[in-house]
């Protein structure tokens, strides 16, 4: 199993910019397409517990489309073998001084594409 | 590619239930080897953000070794294909009512077994 695959690590790298951009854009029908659309997707939020991509798409829709802007940083995403990744990075916004969050995405290949099935949101004090 | 093989995630299974076992008992060998042992192993934890085994093993050996005991909940595993899997749990400690806490797991397969690439833990409010 080769760990970071040139081809599959781009093409990963390119759908977490694309979910990147919409996520603080607020497109909501981009972030529910690019997660894996079955009862065994998961996402741990700042402040709730999602199971199943029922959940998760009800969740979206309701959440608040305003204060999205973060900045990245740390960001490494890592491909093992030609079908699976890690995409782990952290996060800050202006309206959080103090706090930086992380996020930690499992990304599959399925036949339509590279897909999110599983997801952990978390901000904590600064260490 | 196949989710939920039987023999994978069977295998899984045993891997977490002795990493869980390892968790509670303190027993810091265990850890550190279901962990790969490479710098793009990386581990976010309940206050802090770890690149890389070393930083890893660092946090480990100077980690207190009392008040582990928690219950899990809602633990969830799957696998996708018959190298990769993801562990999702949640968990709730007697000395911190009120909080949830969720533990994600990325697993690969090796040739010297099962380990996890990737690691987020977070405690948040019951939601």
């Amino acid at each position: 199993m080769q760990i970071d695959d040139a081809e599959a690590k781009a093409e990963v790298e390119a759908a977490f910019a694309r979910y990147e951009a919409a996520l603080v854009g607020n497109d909501v029908p981009t972030l529910e397409a690019l997660f894996h659309d079955d009862p065994r997707t998961i996402r741990y939020g700042g402040g709730e517990n999602l199971y199943g991509m029922d959940a998760i798409r009800t969740f979206r829709r309701s959440r608040p489309s305003r204060g999205l802007d973060r900045e990245l940083s740390d960001t490494v995403i890592t491909t093992y073998g030609r079908d699976h990744a890690v995409a782990m990075t952290l996060f800050r916004r202006g309206n959080a001084p103090g706090k930086v969050g992380r996020q930690s995405q499992t990304w599959v290949r399925f036949p339509d594409g590279w897909k999110v099935v599983a997801a952990h949101v978390s901000v904590i004090d600064e260490p």
